[in-house]
């Protein structure tokens, strides 16, 4: 069974390269960037501008192939890539949530963004805490070091 | 450009047709389902049982086709489809954050399903706060109506 989902729209953002990009909308604090929705689904973000906080779910699409064991870059240590938000996965796609700022012409213009430019744009949903967000939460090898996602840069490794 | 993927499990829940299905984890409390993991991608679920909380992406494998305004569930107006959860979107890919019991030779005892049985499994992320929750949100037209997503079911209006 193979499902083929096509390009809504590309993202836009500073930064060309995986080398030094953040890892997380949290490590990406103020970092602007767009979402170019192509004109035939426009029409589809009716209403979007209410909502201060989009999730987006996209390509990773420097990603080649996938490993079911990796080294994220918050670790030293090989994790299941299920157990981790690395690029190199079976299906390949990245979600983040990011900030809002404003709708024109088809544009969003975003904040806290952690992709890079001229991906390949899958969705977009409303963020709703109401439906997204958990207390109380264990979060596993991440305990210890999920706070240095605010600082830790991306490199080669999933090239 | 098209993009194909593979499912890597099946989500298996005791809802066999959309009418009367929660919409939302958060209006499926407790509700019980398990998502079986093929086995050729089973070895990348190792350290994910440290987690609570998991996103699973999905297809929306009942979604014909797409509509770029939709009624949703909650709602009674047209809303543009990506200020919206429905399913009928242009790539149909469902988000739900579940809470995660166990995991025992690939299958992972979830709860909170509001998912179809049978749903062809796409991804598996860990939740972590840190990285996905935003505080001091607007959510449009949701603003007055989220509250009811506790006890609104869905029906035939995706199918």
């Amino acid at each position: 069974m193979n499902i083929v989902l096509k390009p809504i729209g590309v993202i836009h953002s500073p930064f060309k390269d995986l080398d030094g990009m953040p890892i997380q909308p949290a490590g990406a604090s103020g970092v602007k960037g767009s979402v170019e929705v192509f004109e035939e689904y426009r029409t589809g973000l009716k209403d979007l501008d209410g909502f201060s906080h989009i999730v987006l779910l996209y390509l990773f699409h420097r990603s080649q192939g996938f490993s079911l064991h990796v080294v994220p870059y918050l670790d030293t240590q090989m994790r299941g890539v299920f157990a981790t938000r690395a690029p190199r996965r079976p299906n390949a796609i990245g979600l983040s949530v990011v900030q809002l700022d404003m709708i024109k012409d088809g544009m969003l213009q975003i904040q806290n963004v952690d992709i890079l430019d001229g991906t390949p744009l899958l969705d977009i949903k409303p963020y709703v805490p109401e439906f997204d967000t958990q207390v109380k939460v264990r979060t596993g090898w991440l305990e210890n070091v999920k706070a240095t996602v605010k600082h830790r840069k991306s490199d080669d490794r999933f090239k």
